[in-house]
């Protein structure tokens, strides 16, 4: 079982998570955490305060000689600007955000005590317990990509494009978009709300290849694998909806045309043509490409800012502004990887044990096997 | 703590469930619950199954004198069909199901064994966990109705009307849709698919109102009661997508359009004038009606079936037909209110404890005037 | 994963347990339950109530043509007397039951409302789940036996004793006792006890052969197999202790003395000569036999029954009698076996996957030869 | 809810915990943390490694200004010898230790890759979240205390010495032994343990007083208390076996002197006179002192070492010697207290609710008045 706990306020010491359940042996290059933590900052969009993080993680425990060896890890990634004890009393509590809700339902006198902990920033230690679980499906061959297929009202079209051209094009565009024409629109939509003190939202995909068929269940309703994909997906800040291959659209077809029909090739095994189902059918992953959707809503921290209510004085004031984004969607898509990766590392785990990378290869391998000899 | 497993196959005895953490002290209606079914198995669209089952429920345990005490509760809903030994294999299975990733999983050589608990029959199971659940929340004034909103292509419209008239109105309608036109319409477009031997799908919503504000946290990520829900809504059979107040749509507004602005008056605290957010911030309920979207894709059984391949010939063949319906999202709506109304009551139990009804009122009354008074 | 809930009263319609998590493809013999379960009803010392019950499951979900399929399993067992809503409401709570603490923690009038789950007759379920972890453990040639070692004053002496050979005594035994000449004076004691309208304690031991080294773990406090034992165990109803190995006794060793030494032999691997340890080391099953011992308090219903207080009357009184046991220790240990071999179940099941018999077994295989090679 | 995650190895960079579920509002006094990881150090008996170590926390997250704000909260303690990849392999697994079991389990070549998580350096962070768990039941009159009432063969005698008085002998100990006589007799087993090369266990009690009734559940296994601290005590290295009140003794007692009879005087409520239940019936405290009794082997590591097989060798060999002590009950005991504040604090704040110290406070109250106006 993976599982993770998160710590840590924007201007706190630090940003921290503790991953419980890796298997041992496996190498850990740093590198490659502060890779994702970087993807995460990036993205046109964003604004000054992306530019004072230049995260770094420290990791506190787990490795032994850069080595996985079966012990819970810590990852650690420093904030900056540690000031959290000394920033002034916050008392307009900001639309949209956890603001009002958090002070009332923790007795709380300034909005500071909730904001610093329901900021994004969170999603910090999440993109780092992620990139422990990509490292572990790559042993699996499994990849997570990510692109942005919507920014404002520019919408991407990427039909047909393949997913190694997806994550090529995605990881070059400053709005991690595969579509160049409409990447240039998108910047232009976010010059033009930032210019007019707005923000902006919008939708991407996360693709996850290569997994095998039979991750999650029916069996329970809580186990089962979309469920449990959704719940990672919706929990990341801003996120208000999340859906799987066609989405919301399919809801309007016709059930002849939606459904993937079943082949079999004696090499491949059974596999579709199709993938409309986005890689889950009945809870469990099918084989296919995963494909998740998720909606942001425009940041809610607003430079010109909306309308609130004094929460010692009661009467109407424009809300805080904390520095902030015009547009934070290409980074909601990272973290989408993120969080999925560990939701999909934890559904391999529990199927194939996972004391050690050796043994969960070999069992891996048995199922594999099994699987094509059907 | 409420929580709960069901078990039972669509031509077993029975389905069950065990639902634990009640709180002592609550009168329980068993025919609240059997409503609950009955509304149900409603739904224009439905196949002749439907008729078969007049699901009551049996409650095994948890009673004394028809009030909880505090003991784990357990319903049973017998099945009138219990067929399952004695049902031929089915070797062919249907794209879109369980079938073919359930039987590769778990090594079976007959789609039956997947089929037969893969069924949304299970859903009985937790819409008497979700009676339960909702006679809870009915001590504490909290409504959760739904209505359906498109029905393939079919869209209705019900922008400004009420919370009350739509439950009325849903609840009258054979397709539980609020707009009587667009009902119409769904109807004839079942029709159609019906006499093509097709199936559809379409979108639902579920309302709850009275929620207070602060179920759910923001302190960490599996604390939050969007995720929460979205999990338990999207582990609904043949659910795709799920999303809170605008939805997709969110993804195309501007920051200052979206947010909900923060209003006060003395007599009733804090409140809004708009509900984009769908009552969730921060991932907390924040005291605004809760509005969740779900879509559902088409029935998966066709009666005009879709290709395959045999699990034991490896060739292309039609793919296995059980009874079915044509449509499905009415009965999905009601199911989508009772896996809400469990994570709803759950969030409660946290929040203000729950080993008597009377002490939670306490609790509540407690908050609530805390809330008022702040 | 194996998870259980239960549910039922002593005087409701039945007993109940959902056992989510049992690998597919598994014989389930109901004779075999059965059997546990009336293992579980002998003793000398039970009362009258025994022979009421002749508990026989009926297995309601889970199998199909008695082969797991994956499903949940859901195993009932009804009662007999079913008068829940009719008995007589007690007013005077029973010293050392949950009697007292029931009534003020659920806000109840009756104490009958309390008494009836709390009752040790739910262990009927958990000794039904515990049937079926028994019959996936004997797929990998793992055998749990109890046996009774102290009732009141009279102790048993069985070091030197095979385990087989422990076996066969104890269940040929009336008071589940190895030790023939002990087991004669158990029962004097039981009927000297009787006589004087009093009850008796004891204590027993759970013996687990053939548990493969690894299960557990030391990486993160609850994963230790030895937290994880004894918290099934003392959530028996009356156990007031728990302990592995030499148990209290090994505060009195000295270290030099206690741990037991590392053989290896080609043929054997790794293996000791003594087993102090009770085959748990560092929070994980060392390949050695577990050991497990508990206490059990002597049963709270008294015939001469005890002093209390009235619960409406406020006033001294003498606690209420139901009819009751003597001597239950040897029940206990039946069910001791039931809860150790859920947890070892689950253990194997979270180290070696578990979609199917097949997988497990060939996961475990290629472990076994993996420490063999070691 | 109240859960907690450690990690950190012995000679790694630091012990860490995340500890999730505090309500807001708690003023932590970091020098009461100290406090507590200094009495973990104490004890006659610690080997030179304790004094190398002045474990002083250093707290992440989860404050501002002082106060908790409903964030998760992580402690650090920095290890000072920070040597893990650089310390020589260990190749002579330690009988009695995680050592064998570990490497097979993980498939690892170095002993040392096992130990240094394994090691009972993790309790700091286990004391470091019991501390903070503490400091929360100080708020509701709740205090924890141990004493240690065994060493080696000389026992203690402390029947009829109050709570208090209890708490300050022990606490003024070197053994942390409330019977001075048996105190200076202690310190001599040790001395001729150490003289010896050999190592000591022994018995600690841990008492907590002024804890409502009704924490806990007997409505369903895992809910139970006793069960719940069990594991928890279980769960700490080198312990052996836990008992409540009478604890083994209660095997040979009759039913008619075991059990506590009930009394009620107006301003008390309902009490008892005796205490042989450790203020725990039917799985939920009882409002009386909770007694814990657990046992400790002698530490496994000896200066004297035993007989072991190299694992590259398979040949006979002395064990591996690492720095260690002779004896550490005292040390056990204070663990015990913290892992037992842990799991009281959760299951306050389970009946309790949470989010605010102000609501926890008011919902408690009224608790506390609704059970003494019964």
């Amino acid at each position: 079982m993976l599982r993770y706990l998160t710590s840590g306020e924007s201007h706190g010491k630090c940003m921290l998570t503790i991953v419980d359940g890796m298997p041992a042996g496996l190498v850990i290059d740093r590198a490659k955490i502060d890779a994702e933590l970087s993807r995460r900052m990036q993205g046109y969009g964003r604004g000054k305060r992306m530019k004072l993080e230049a995260d770094k993680v420290d990791i506190l425990s787990g490795l032994r000689k850069s080595k996985t060896i079966g012990s819970p890890i810590a990852i650690m990634v420093k904030n900056i600007d540690h000031s959290i004890d000394r920033l002034p009393a916050v008392l307009e509590p900001r639309p949209g955000h956890a603001d009002l809700t958090g002070i009332l339902k923790h007795d709380l006198k300034d909005v500071r005590d909730v904001l610093e902990r329901a900021s994004a920033r969170d999603t910090v230690a999440r993109v780092a317990a992620g990139a422990l679980a990509k490292i572990l499906l790559g042993e699996f061959g499994i990849k997570i990509i990510s692109h942005v297929t919507t920014i404002g009202t520019v919408e991407a079209e990427t039909k047909g494009v393949e997913f190694s051209q997806i994550a090529m094009k995605a990881e070059k565009s400053p709005v991690r978009c595969a579509d160049l024409a409409a990447a240039a629109l998108m910047i232009k939509e976010i010059d033009k709300a930032r210019s007019e003190g707005d923000t902006l939202g919008g939708i991407f995909k996360v693709l996850i290849k290569g997994v095998p068929p039979g991750l999650g269940s029916y069996a329970q309703w809580d186990r089962r694998i979309d469920g449990i994909l959704a719940k990672a997906i919706m929990s990341i800040q801003a996120i208000k909806g999340v859906s799987f291959g066609m989405g919301f659209d399919v809801g309007s077809g016709r059930g002849s045309a939606v459904h993937d029909e079943i082949f079999y090739e004696r090499t491949k095994g059974f596999f579709r043509k199709t993938n409309n189902a986005g890689g889950i059918e009945g809870g469990m992953t099918n084989g296919e490409e995963i494909v998740i959707q998720a909606v942001m809503k425009p940041i809610s921290t607003l430079k010109k800012p909306l309308s609130t209510i004094g929460i010692r004085t009661k009467k109407r004031i424009l809300a805080s502004v904390e520095r902030s984004d015009v547009c934070a969607v290409p980074a909601a898509a990272v973290i989408g990887e993120a969080v999925s990766a560990i939701e999909i590392a934890n559904a391999m785990l529990e199927k194939f044990g996972g004391d050690s990378i050796l043994e969960m290869r070999r069992n891996y391998k048995g199922y594999i096997e099994q699987v094509r000899k059907f």
